[in-house]
């Protein structure tokens, strides 16, 4: 069994890098303290006796020698970065539950089969640079490294940029590699484990995704002397469409999601009328026909919603992928591990995006879930118990020992 | 009669200042750029051998003598700061106009009975530092003076530490002083004159205001796995209360005007739904128990609004005025003058709100405008054709003398 209070303690040093004030922190791809989290993983890495290497986007691998080093290794991992507002848990609970199955099986004396390394991904919130998980989707060939290295922030920065002026642009190879297994630990980030007091999710899937940027244009005028109907307000027609995204999330009730998060207002002046609006939408459906349709009704609103105002608009589908389904044996060898320890646990799928999607289409891959508290995260108060983080490395640790040994 | 070449000159010379690539100009309240046009104004009114005074929130006062200087002084000027894409004409037109005033009478050798002063006064445009016209709203005892310097920006910097960083920090007396009149001369920023091939617009009144501050606080979670129904989005509200500020205006056609300029989203990140908007609502109407009815209106709804979805509100009327009726004197100087002059012109409710709304209260005062393309303002495009600025200073000049002579 790993060790707890240990594990525990790693996640409370962690989150110290970007602390906020309402207990959560602020830690976005590719900063200064981004850099501090991979520097103290690396030092913890090594310090476990782990042999580090870096890709060229970034990815930080610990390698973990095993009996017989020509056998693929097995993989496990998750992001140390995190959400403007983000919590303790997030991403972080992975990377850190893979080290200290490391440190358990250091303890132990006990060599796998094959060799196990535990990933960090680079960049996997999408928050920082769009989209999500990009850097482990360079790994798995889903995007050119040319596509991850050019992605920007809004201020037109861009990852190879930062990577190199943080010196995380390493020179390991990001393809080909032949690969075991991948496991990935993470909190639900939704409420139906705590719900249904279940401590273990053994998820089976991923609902599929679609990102969108949408600039609508129009006039900026004075809103004093400019009547009513000689407008054309671009931020009425981007709260037009929040409204009929929220509707098309409900319309497909009760797995859809559908949410608009970012908006940016220019000149964004009080007695201005807003000549120029730019948000995204995030639409998300466990089955791919229905989140065709989300897409269809987005594009024929926002065509109509322009129209009525007499707006210019930039659309594009700038991140879309297809519903995963996780490795029948990987799944199994969570299934055994969570029997083998009595834990209470269900099937689920997945909410959100993990870079399990895309290590799923390289290597067999599952996920492990444990609860998080009113099923909240993205959000400075998320929180997971001590005994659910340990509950999900001991089943981590027996999953991944499982297939190195296999 | 002025001389327009000059005019126009002057007003080019001014639109370096802060000159954007679309022809416009940004030069907001108190910024070095502001500074740069204070001292390009007090240089040129100097060599127009007028005497400067500035008060302690910035006003800056070119004085030209009369014969007798016992005389309370005429007045004339409008404002030198901008929109974060603003025009070339707007306030500027008003404050060089009255230099050119100034210039005229000096080629003329003709001395007025009671001495002039042109004007120019502190953050008119409210996009910086709100509300708007607040300084002219301190010289004319309508705000303290603390309130004025403690008006803060997004970033948090105020009023009073930016005029003593630029160096606009004066002594000049604030109030009591006895005054003649004040006369402004302003682009009509809305489409009325151009329509109706009017050249002058004979101002007798300005619509009343009411600007609000709005911040709706939810919940932030995350965009993948918290279903629809456990969602407490703050845009959601937001983009309710757009579409309603919207519609409220519509309600009162044709004349009140409804606006959302300004709104901020946290943490503004894709796949986070939005846990708290901070936004800004401007109501405009010439008639001020219909600006009591919209603020109802807009009352109720975001009352419901947030029920409806669980938000918290803060909410705060942070500036009133009711319309404003100008000096019968004042407007009959202007109508003789355009009727000397024989432009083609109509009386006008002003739209935009303007200093001479707060000098109409310790002072007589109007205004005069003329014509602007398309209707066009605050905006980069914003343009006036010069014969049009020609015409409304030659009737600033005859109105001034006659009320300097009477
Ligand atoms: N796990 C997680 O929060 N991933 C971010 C990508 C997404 O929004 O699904
Ligand atoms: N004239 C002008 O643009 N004033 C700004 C204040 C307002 O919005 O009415």
């Amino acid at each position: 069994a790993i060790n707890g209070g240990r594990l525990w303690d790693s996640l409370m040093g962690m989150a110290k890098i970007g602390a906020t004030p309402k207990g959560g922190v602020c830690r976005l791809a590719l900063t200064d303290l981004d850099k501090q989290s991979r520097d103290l993983f690396v030092a913890w890495c090594e310090a476990a006796g782990c042999t580090i290497t870096v890709d060229a986007i970034g990815n930080i691998f610990a390698r973990r020698p095993g009996r017989n080093n020509a056998l693929p290794p097995i993989l496990m991992g998750s992001h140390l970065d995190s959400q403007p507002t983000g919590g303790k848990f997030d991403g972080v609970y992975g990377v850190l539950a893979g080290l200290e199955v490391v440190r358990t099986l250091n303890d132990l004396n006990y060599q796998t089969e094959a060799p196990i390394e535990v990933v960090a991904w680079t960049n996997e919130e999408g928050s920082r640079f769009a989209p999500a998980m990009v850097a482990s989707g360079v790994f798995a060939g889903t995007f050119d490294l040319e596509y991850g290295l050019s992605r920007k922030d809004l201020d037109g920065k861009t990852m190879g940029e930062e990577l190199a002026r943080i010196g995380y642009a390493g020179d390991a190879p990001i393809r080909g590699r032949d690969l075991g297994a991948y496991f990935e630990a993470h909190i639900e980030q939704g409420p139906i484990l705590e719900a249904e007091d279940k401590t273990i999710g053994v998820v089976t899937d991923c609902q599929g995704q679609r990102w969108y940027e949408i600039t609508f244009t129009g006039q900026e005028a004075h809103a004093g002397p400019t009547p009513m109907s000689r407008r054309r307000d671009a931020l009425l027609g981007a709260a037009r469409i929040v409204e009929a995204v929220n509707r098309i999330g409900l319309e497909h009730a009760p797995y859809a999601c559908a949410t608009v998060g970012l908006m940016q207002i220019h000149p964004n002046s009080r007695n201005v009328i807003p000549g120029r609006v730019f948000f995204t939408v995030d639409f998300r459906h466990p089955d791919d026909a229905v989140l065709a349709e989300m897409d269809a009704k987005l594009r024929n609103t926002v065509t109509r919603v322009a129209e009525d105002i007499g707006l210019e608009t930039a659309f594009e589908q700038i991140w879309y992928y297809a519903p995963v389904k996780f490795d029948a044996g990987c799944v199994e060898a969570v299934r055994g591990a969570v029997a083998e320890l009595g834990y209470s646990n269900r099937d689920m799928v997945s909410g959100a995006g993990h870079d399990a999607c895309y290590l799923a289409r390289v290597t067999p891959t599952s996920m492990i879930f444990i609860p998080c508290v009113d099923g909240i995260s993205h959000n400075e108060i998320e929180h997971a118990h001590p005994e659910w983080c340990e509950a999900g490395c001991n089943v981590l640790l027996r999953a991944v020992v499982a297939k190195a040994d296999a």
